[in-house]
């Protein structure tokens, strides 16, 4: 294994900032490729460590550069900043941890480790005076949360809501355009790599929950652990609810919602209703949109790549390049705490409910007795002409209500014998 | 005059940040507003100067703050930084320049001022080891500043293109809407405080072009100066101009644009058809819109507020916390050198030229044998019915050439006895 010799290094040590890579995947190859094609005698890539190194060896990284799998070389080094880009949960907390402990600032992508962690990290860093940057963490390639330490900073935000996961808006938007079934457009995203074989971690929104504990994390100053925000899968989305959502000059989008009520924080992840020429209704293939809400400066919207190995490792060089602007300041104590509000998904929202029927009369009448027993009132009853009587979808839509009071109605309904399916029941965003 | 004691700041001197603002109009109000309301300890407000300052004196500030009409008293403080926001050149430079000069850092809302001395001023602040921050000067509330320095740090741009002038943009898209007249567009812009009565800086691309060589300099690292920008003005912009437009898919926007393309910037400000469904193409009213193109990290667009009291005024506060957080730290000298490129409009897109004439037999054939002369490739001719022949309106169509390919057959038309006005040539964006 070759090691840097304190003779190679020369004169670039003492004003260079040096940065080791833990991990050699597509982001971490893009990272060392920028960091090799841009050398401006300011950062310093050290360490490259991966499990079976060899094979991973590139020609263009410097000489200087030690490749290694010996993650003790790494942590044991001279190193200013070690960028974390494993991912999973273990080993990279104990890596990130003892990086920070041994005196380290940490760059990391790891989403996961970051919503179930990050509170706890960003203590142990501000207890040994360094860093954690996770800006490559939300969003890849989407500079929001370098906005949020930044550029909004001066604000207080109340509201976060975005399109966080790139493989549900694929197929969300491939079904709106081509009104394919559902498990076409998935197969679709899985044979162009938008989605992985198994994909229930995005459809079911377990990805973008973490995202958004890593958001209001950022924007909020909320601690959020991921399990605490209520997932709805997309899966049931059918194309015919394209249909009737562009009835309602709407369309259905995977939408990632944290807002701030007091001591409670809203917060929801899940297919809903949008307009269709809303910010979010015109959000195609997989791209990430993020709005924030602010008292003083309003709304501010983001647009780009959610992810994809380039975008990412742009928002980890970013990250190393902020550190190693300030590296040799210390870092005040932020004032601003971090708060662990009660977190609740009861918004206050119209809703679209889907039923699939086998149709006999008096379905409408029973649905409607149901639903103003719960005090709830229709909005509107759609239903498009052309399907077949032993499979017929229609549409009831609810005046706002809160999820809280809509649920019961819902228990109610799951019991009707001539329902097919369980009902779709879709937030309405206006 | 009141003076801060040295009894009255007590403990909170030696953690806390101290702030000087200077300049307490719209946005320097809500600075201070901001920064009373949420305090932390981590930031010290402890001048207020304006000239006739008692009258701006509000019983929201801090007893201790000490409101002054006399500069020195300011910039012989002990204060950390100086927020100029009193806009313009003089005083504005010279008060600038003497905080940096004593030792301070800055942070500035003032675009005139950063477009033209910009780079000059970034080099003395790093001369004297402080900072110069001003996320503010460009598109108020949307963070494409703090983002190009921190979150897109990493990637190298190539392109940046924006709606940067609220003015124009309230106009344009109220004529889109309403098929208005110019000139009561800019009317009701002006009755509702979107345009000054004297509107030339805004309409004829001063104010846009000022924004421009201050993103150049943030992203692409060129030093550009304003008057080295073409500026084209939005007034002969006609609502029969929306009708053609349309025909086109497509609406009109003033653009602001800047290239690398080796060792030239294009850039240019002005009207431009954009398809009406793009981003450039939806944005209504006083909003902004900024588009970056990275080598690595694809395409990033930011939308919000351009302007107003409130967001100008989070984007001040958080260069402000930037700084403070930061301010034990030296800063390190940045390797990334400005560049000082050729500046040129010499953008090749396709073209609309739309002519008001008095209709006379071989008016067309007389413009397609001036075109043809010059090598220009006619893609659509446009004549909308219901007009005077007195006065009659219809649009050429150009396939891609270079501006200086299209100059000298635009001179050619100039002199044409049927024409009743200049030509409107714009370019026309995909």
């Amino acid at each position: 294994m070759k090691t840097t010799s304190d003779a190679q290094q020369g004169s670039e040590r003492s004003s260079a900032c040096r940065v080791a890579l833990v991990g050699f995947g597509t982001v971490g190859r893009a990272v060392a490729r920028i960091l090799c094609e841009h050398r401006d005698g300011s950062i310093r890539l050290t360490h490259i460590f991966n499990r079976n190194v060899e094979r991973k060896k590139q020609d263009w990284v410097p000489k200087e550069v030690a490749w290694t799998e010996d993650i003790d070389s790494v942590l044991n080094s001279d190193a200013d900043i070690v960028i974390e880009l494993i991912g999973g949960l273990s080993p990279a907390e104990q890596i990130v941890r003892r990086a920070i402990e041994s005196g380290k600032s940490v760059v990391t992508a790891n989403k996961q480790l970051i919503a179930r962690c990050g509170p706890d990290l960003l203590k142990l860093a501000g207890t040994h005076g360094v860093h954690l940057e996770f800006g490559a963490s939300v969003a890849g390639g989407v500079p929001v949360l370098p906005a949020l330490r930044t550029g909004l900073s001066g604000d207080r935000l109340h509201g976060i809501a975005g399109i966080l996961n790139g493989t549900c808006n694929y197929i969300l938007s491939r079904i709106e355009n081509a009104r394919v079934p559902f498990s076409e457009a998935l197969e679709e995203a899985q044979a162009k790599g938008y989605a992985e074989a198994d994909a229930s971690e995005d459809l079911d929104g377990g990805d973008a929950r973490a995202k958004l504990a890593i958001l209001a994390l950022a924007g909020l100053r909320a601690r959020v652990t991921p399990e605490s925000v209520r997932a709805r899968t997309i899966r049931p989305v059918d194309a015919v609810d394209f249909d009737y959502a562009a009835e309602l000059a709407c369309t259905i989008r995977q939408i990632s919602r944290a807002e701030l009520k007091g001591d409670t924080l809203l917060a929801d992840v899940g297919p809903c209703l949008v307009p269709a020429d809303s910010p979010f209704g015109r959000v195609q293939r997989n791209l990430n949109l993020v709005l924030t809400s602010g008292q003083y400066g309003g709304d501010m919207a983001f647009l780009g790549a959610g992810a994809g190995g380039d975008p990412t490792a742009v928002a980890v060089v970013s990250d190393v390049m902020f550190l190693a602007e300030g590296l040799g300041g210390k870092k005040r104590e932020s004032a601003s705490s971090v708060s662990t509000p009660e977190i609740s998904c009861d918004f206050e929202t119209a809703w679209y409910l889907r039923f699939f029927v086998r149709d006999q009369p008096g379905i409408v009448a029973r649905l409607a007795q149901i639903l103003a027993a719960h005090h709830l009132n229709i909005d509107s009853l759609l239903q498009k002409p052309g399907f077949e009587k032993s499979s017929l979808p229609f549409v009831i839509t609810l005046e706002p209500c809160k999820d809280s009071q809509l649920r019961p109605a819902l228990e109610a309904m799951a019991g009707l014998d001539f329902a097919l399916r369980p009902c779709l029941c879709l937030p309405i965003l206006r």
